[in-house]
C-alpha cells in the first residue's frame, strides 16, 4: 500500500498517554489529537480532508497476552495507543494513510497511496456532490429537456463510481438524478425513487465539478435517446401521511419490571464490557465496521477473539452503461459505522433498551458524535427447550431469552439492520435484515407491462434491476484457545451390503480436515457442516474435540464473470466459507480500499497463499446473501428480508448449556388469557406531532 | 383400500342433522354418534377398538361453492355431514375403515382393509404395551441378567415396529427398555434415556403379548452379546430440581393493555374463524394433522384453500437390527392432534393468549377433550420496514407484528413445536422447532470416548444415533382463484458479448413452467425459487401474474436407499417440492396408513400419474428437514432447532402491503431506556409449588 514512507521516529515525545483499554474505540480527544498530529507533518497551508481516523488495533501478539493478564488478574502489559488515518490533501487526488502513535505523540508512518487506492465517501462530500450536480449549468440545461413542471424539485443520489477499466483511474462519482412529486413540492420526504430521471452527471473529486453528463438507456436494449418530455404519473409515498393507516392494531409492549438482565460496564469514554447470561465480551465500534465484538467468552471459556461484519457487496444485473458499474461496498465505500441511524426509543427498539453512542471523525478531523448508534436489549424468542414425560404429565419447559446488539445503517436508498444475538444455549446468531428503498432507474412507459429480464417494473416508468446482496462475516475464533482448525462433517449413505447394511438404511458422518487456506462451499446433498474445532481440548464425556459449528444458508454466488471487475474485487463473493491464517491487517475481505478498486487485496488473495490452517491462529469468513429479484411488494419500501448465521456449540459443553435456565412459569411471565368473549373495539390511532426521528439523525443543515 | 364394501344405504334415516359449518371439527356428540353407528352394523358382542373418528371433509367440489356463497352472502348449499372412521375388531388384526353420514344417520361405507394396512397407535394401547412388556415373565428374567440394583424402576418406550419385509405383515410393537436412576427411585421424572437397556421385547397386537425378546447390539458392529451386569454411572436429569439454576434472569413480559388485535369467532362447538390484520381463515383441528387452516384470505382475496402439516418421517442411521426399522411417522403412526400438549398459561406461551381446545376419540369411541391444544397470540418480530431520508433525517419505521397459532406435540421422547404465523406484509410462515429428548440406545463403555460413525455418545454408555427429520407441508393454494400453476425462477449470468454484456456483469431471471405433476428440487446455484401463480390475474402496475413464492431451506434428502422400505414409504422425502393435482383423499404425503406400510400410496405415486398441473386445481407439497447429527448439547433435552418455510406475495399487491401499518412510536410501544447506572441485583428465583403442567396433560392414571 505504501508508496513513499516517511519516518518520524525522531520527533520529540509527548507526556505519557493513558488509555482505559487498548480495544476501546478512539475518544473524541484522541481523534482531535490524531488529526492535529497528522496536520503537523504538513506545511501549515496544506489542508487535509480526513476519510478515516480510527483505532489502529494492537497486534494480536500483543493483545492476547494483555487479555490473558486481564482475565487472570496479572499486571497488564503496556501497549502503545495508535490511530489509523486515511486522508487526502484536500481538493487533490493525493491519498495517504498514516499511523499515529498517541502514546508517544508521533506520526509513525505516513505514506502516499497508489493510483488505484481511493478513499471512501464522506458525508460532507456527498452533500457537496449533490449540490454541485444540481447547480451545474449543463446539468440544468439537460434537465430542461425533460420539461418538468414549474417548481419541481430535482434530487441527486451520488453513487460511488465503480470500476470498469475505462478511464476510471481517477476518483469520481456517478450521480443518479430523481425528482420529487411535482404535485407535492413541499413534501421534503416525498419518495423521489418513484421518479427516476434519465440524466446522470459524472463528477470528479478534486473540485467536485461535473466532467460529463450521461444519458441513461431507458428501453430494453442499449439504445440511449435524448431525454424526452416528462410524462405525468402518480407518486408512490411511504411516509404515513399518505397512507390510510390500519386502525385495528393494538399495542404490544415488552416490560421488564426488574430491569434488564444484562450489564454494560463502561471502560473509559468509549468502551464497554457486556455481561449477560454467562456471556462476556468487549464491545467496540468504528467508522467502517460499526459494531465489533472482542474477547467473547461463555462462562469464562474463550470462544471468539473478534467478530465483525467484514464487508458487503451489492452488484447489479443491468449490463448497460453506466449501470454496469453499480457495485456497492457499503462498508469499504461508506462505512457501516458512519452510516448508522440514531436509534429512537420506542421506534426502533422494543422493551428495555440501553443505547450506546460512538464518535467518529468528520472530513475535517473534528470528532462527530453518533448518538444511539447501537441498542442493546433482551428479547423473548419463544420456547428454548421442552419435554413432557407422557407417563406423569410433567412438562419441563424454559423460554429462549436472547440478547440483541443492533445497529441500523442507511446507505442512500437502502437500510440494513445488523444484529449480533446471543442465547442461553451458548449460541451466537448474526442477523441481517435488508429493508429501505430499491435503487431505481427510469424505464420507458411502453415497457411497464412488458418488463425486461434483468429487472422488475415496480411503478410506472420505474425499473428496479435485479441485484445481489452478499455479506461477509469475519469470525476470528479462539475456541478454548487460539490454535483452532476448520473441519467439515458430511453424511453419506452406506452401500447396501448383506453383512452390514442389508436394509439400505445406514449412514455415517465423516469429518474432513481443511488443511490449507481456501474458499469452500456448502453442499446440501451431503449436509456439509463446517465446524471450528480445538482438538487439544476434548469433551469429557465422548472424547470429541470441542467445536462450534456454522449454520449458514446457501446463496447464489456472484453471477458476474470471473473476468469482470465485480468478481475480481468482491473476493469473498465466490464461496460460502473462506479460511485463512490470521494477519492483523487482514480485516476486510473485499480489501482495504474498495472504492473503484481493482481486486487482489482481499480474502481470495490471502487464501491463495495456501497457508496451513491446521491448529493455528485461523480466521473464518462466512458469506451469505440474497439474489434480490424485486417484486412490486418491495416498493416503495421493502418489507425486511431476514438472513441469519448461527454458531452453535458442538461437544463444547457436557450437556445442554440452557438446562439451568429457570423453568418458564406464570408467576415470572404473567401471560394473560384472552377469552372468546373479548371484543376488539377498533381505535383510531392519532399520529400527531410525536414522530420517530423527526428531530433528525445528526445535526446538519438540510441541503436541497 | 377397500376389500369388502358393505352397503348400508337402505337403512332408515334419522332426524335432520344440523352442523354449524361443514369444516368444523367433529363435536363430542358427533364422535359418540359416529361410534354408535359403526357399532350398530356389528353384532352386539363384537367390541371395536377405534383408531380415528374424524371429520370426513366435504369434497372440494362441494366446498368451493359453499365458501363462495358464504363470502358473497348467498344462500348456503346443503352438505351432508360425514365422519371418517378407522377401527379394529378389538384384539384382532381385522382393520376397517368406515364413512358415516351423520346427516342421514347411515354408515355409507364399511370396508375391511388389506393385510398391510395397519392402524396408528392409540394412547391406551401404548400404556398396555408398556405394562405387558414390563410384566412379562420372560422379560423379567432377561432383565435379571442385568443385575440391576434392588428397586430399580424399568421403563418401556413402545415404538411402532417399522418395516423390513421379515415376517412383518402382522402388526407389532418394538419396545425399547430403559431404567430410571437407581439412586433416585422416587423421582418419577428421572430421565430414563440416560439408562438405555440392551433388551427389547416385541409385542403382537391382538392380545399385546410378548412374542420374542431381542438383545441389542451395543458395540460398534453387529455383535450381540448376552446382557452384561449393569455398570453404575451417573444420571442426567433435566427437571429443574437437579440443576443449579441461574439467578440472574430478570422477567420479561409481553403486555397488551388494550387486548390482542385478533378475533377468534366460534362457529358451532368446535370451529373458529380467525381475523387479524386483514387475514381471515377458518381454524380446524383433527387427530392426525392437529391444526388445519381453511379458506385463508388476505383483505378478502383468496390465497390458500387448505394448509396442514402432511406428515413427518424420522429415519435412523444405525443399520443393525432392530434399529434398522426405526422410522417414525409421527402424524400417520400417532397423530399430531392426539399428541398435542395441554398448553399452560405463562409456561408455553408469552403475552395475551387465547387457547383453543379440541375433542378427539379414545379407543372406545368416547370423546376425549384436548384442552388448550392450540394457542393463539401476537408477537413482535422486530422491525417490519424502515427508511430514513438522509437529507431530512426523517425516519419512517414500522414494527413487524406476527400472529401465531401454535401447538406442541410430544411423541414419546421428542417434542415438536408447530406454528403457523402470519405477518402484516401478507406473508405466511410455517415454523417447526424440534426439541425434547434424543432417542437413545446402549453402547458399551469401552466405546464412550471412541464413538461410532453412525451416532454420537451423549452420556456414558448412551448412544444417540444420527437421524433425519423430514417434514412435509401440504399447501392447497387458491391464489386469486382455484386454477393455479407452479413455476420457478432462476437467475443466470449472461455471457460476455461485446455488444450487450461486455463487462460480464449482466444477469437475467427466467421463469420455467412446471407442466406435469412431479418432484422438484431447489438449486442454490441458480437461486431457483418456486412460485404458485395465477396467470389470469395480473398485477395492474407491471402486468405480471399474481403469485406467492416459496422460501424453504434445502435439506439433505433421505439417505436410505431407493431399494429400502424407508425410501419406498416416505414418498415425500426425496424432493424439496412435489406438485400434484388436487384429489380429496390425497392429504397425507406418506400415505393414509403409515404404520408398517409398504409405500406406493403417497405423493410420489400420485405425482407418477403425471397429470397436467397447469392452470388447474393443484396442491404443492413443501419438504424441509434436518439431518440431526447429535451433539452433547442435545442431551438430556435438546435446545430448539428451528426450521421455517415462508410463502410471500410476488406482484400480488400493488405496493408493500405493510405500508399502512401505523408508524412505530414511543407512545404506542412505551420502551424504557436502561441507564448505565442501572444495577442488576441478583435474585434468587424460588421455584416452588407452582410448576408448569404439574397437573398433567390429560386426566389419566399414572401407570408405573
Amino acid at each position: 500500500m505504501a508508496a513513499q514512507l516517511q519516518d518520524f521516529s525522531s520527533e520529540p515525545s509527548v507526556a505519557k498517554y493513558h488509555t482505559a483499554h487498548p480495544l476501546c474505540p478512539l475518544t473524541a480527544s484522541e481523534i482531535s489529537t490524531t488529526a492535529d498530529l497528522v496536520r503537523s507533518v504538513w506545511p501549515a497551508n496544506i489542508d487535509l480532508r480526513f476519510k478515516v481516523i480510527t483505532l489502529d488495533e494492537p497486534a494480536k501478539k500483543s493483545m492476547v497476552p494483555y487479555l490473558e493478564a486481564e482475565h487472570s488478574g496479572a499486571s497488564l502489559p503496556e501497549i502503545p495507543r495508535k490511530a489509523f488515518v486515511s486522508y487526502y490533501i484536500r481538493n487533490t487526488d493525493r491519498f495517504h494513510e498514516a499511523t499515529v502513535n498517541l502514546s508517544s505523540g508521533k506520526v509513525e508512518k505516513n505514506a502516499r497511496l497508489g493510483p488505484n487506492d481511493h478513499g471512501n465517501g464522506d458525508y460532507d462530500e456527498i452533500l457537496q456532490v449533490e449540490k454541485n450536480a444540481l447547480e451545474d449549468e449543463k446539468v440544468k440545461e439537460a434537465i430542461k429537456k425533460l420539461q418538468l413542471p414549474e417548481g419541481t424539485a430535482v434530487c441527486a443520489d451520488p453513487w460511488i463510481y465503480g470500476s470498469d477499466g475505462n478511464n476510471d483511474d481517477e476518483r469520481m462519482y456517478q450521480v443518479f438524478l430523481y425528482m420529487r412529486d411535482p404535485n407535492n413540492a413541499n413534501e421534503l420526504d416525498s419518495n423521489h425513487y418513484a421518479f427516476p430521471l434519465p440524466i446522470s452527471p459524472v463528477i470528479e473529486c478534486n473540485n467536485y465539478e461535473v466532467i460529463r453528463i450521461e444519458y441513461l438507456p431507458t428501453g430494453a436494449d442499449n439504445t440511449v435517446h435524448e431525454p424526452r418530455p416528462w410524462q405525468s404519473k402518480p407518486a408512490n409515498e411511504y411516509v404515513h401521511e399518505y397512507q390510510t393507516l390500519r386502525t385495528d392494531l393494538k399495542p404490544l409492549r415488552v416490560v421488564q419490571p426488574e430491569g434488564a438482565s444484562f450489564s454494560l460496564t463502561p471502560t473509559g469514554e468509549t468502551g464497554h464490557v457486556l455481561a449477560w447470561q454467562k456471556w462476556t465480551m468487549r464491545v467496540g465500534y468504528n467508522q467502517r465496521e460499526g459494531m465489533v465484538l472482542y474477547d467473547v467468552r461463555y462462562d469464562g471459556r474463550p470462544l471468539f477473539y473478534r467478530l465483525s461484519l467484514s464487508d458487503m457487496n451489492i452488484p447489479y444485473a443491468d449490463p448497460r452503461s453506466p449501470f454496469h458499474k453499480k457495485s456497492a461496498y457499503d462498508l469499504g465505500d461508506a462505512g457501516a459505522g458512519a452510516m448508522a441511524n440514531n436509534l429512537q426509543l420506542g421506534c426502533d427498539c422494543l422493551g428495555h433498551i440501553q443505547y450506546l453512542s460512538a464518535v467518529i471523525t468528520d472530513d475535517k478531523g473534528v470528532p462527530t458524535p453518533l448518538e444511539n448508534c447501537v441498542c442493546v436489549h433482551e428479547q423473548d424468542a419463544g420456547i428454548g427447550w421442552k419435554h413432557t414425560n407422557y407417563r406423569t404429565g410433567r412438562a419441563a419447559v424454559v423460554r429462549n431469552r436472547e440478547l440483541v446488539l443492533q445497529s441500523i445503517i442507511t446507505v442512500s436508498n437502502y437500510e440494513y439492520i445488523l444484529a449480533f444475538m446471543f442465547n442461553q444455549a451458548g449460541e451466537l446468531i448474526y442477523e441481517v435484515r435488508a429493508t429501505g428503498i430499491l435503487s431505481t432507474q427510469p424505464i420507458d412507459h411502453e415497457l411497464d407491462k412488458v418488463g425486461v429480464p434483468f429487472g422488475t417494473v415496480v411503478h410506472p416508468g420505474v425499473l428496479a434491476v435485479h441485484h445481489q446482496h452478499i455479506f461477509s462475516l469475519r469470525v476470528d475464533p479462539m475456541i478454548e484457545g487460539h490454535a483452532n482448525r476448520l473441519v467439515y462433517d458430511e453424511a453419506h449413505a452406506l452401500p447396501i451390503t448383506p453383512d452390514w447394511n442389508p436394509y439400505g438404511v445406514g449412514y455415517e458422518v465423516s469429518e474432513t480436515l481443511v488443511e490449507t487456506a481456501s474458499g469452500l462451499d456448502l453442499n446440501a446433498d451431503t449436509n456439509r457442516t463446517f465446524k471450528i474445532q480445538n482438538p487439544s481440548v476434548r469433551n469429557p464425556v465422548n472424547g470429541k474435540p470441542v467445536a462450534y459449528k456454522i449454520h449458514v444458508p446457501p446463496f447464489q454466488k456472484m453471477l458476474s464473470h470471473p473476468q469482470s471487475f465485480n468478481w475480481k474485487r468482491a473476493e469473498f463473493a465466490d464461496h460460502n466459507i473462506y479460511v485463512t491464517t490470521h494477519a492483523d491487517k487482514e480485516l476486510y475481505s473485499g480489501g482495504w480500499y474498495t472504492n473503484q478498486s481493482r481486486g487482489g487485496t482481499g480474502v481470495r488473495s490471502w487464501a491463495a497463499r495456501q497457508d496451513s490452517v491446521v491448529d493455528t491462529d485461523i480466521v473464518v469468513w462466512i458469506q451469505f446473501g440474497i439474489n434480490h429479484v424485486p417484486r412490486i411488494e418491495d416498493f416503495p419500501v421493502m418489507p425486511c428480508e431476514i438472513l441469519k448465521v448461527s454458531l452453535k456449540p458442538v461437544n463444547f459443553f457436557e450437556r445442554n448449556p440452557a438446562l439451568d435456565v429457570p423453568p418458564s412459569v406464570q408467576s415470572f411471565n404473567q401471560s394473560v388469557a384472552v377469552s372468546e368473549a373479548h371484543h376488539q373495539p377498533s381505535q383510531e390511532l392519532v399520529v400527531g406531532k410525536e414522530e420517530c426521528c423527526a428531530t433528525g439523525e445528526r445535526e446538519r443543515e438540510s441541503k436541497l
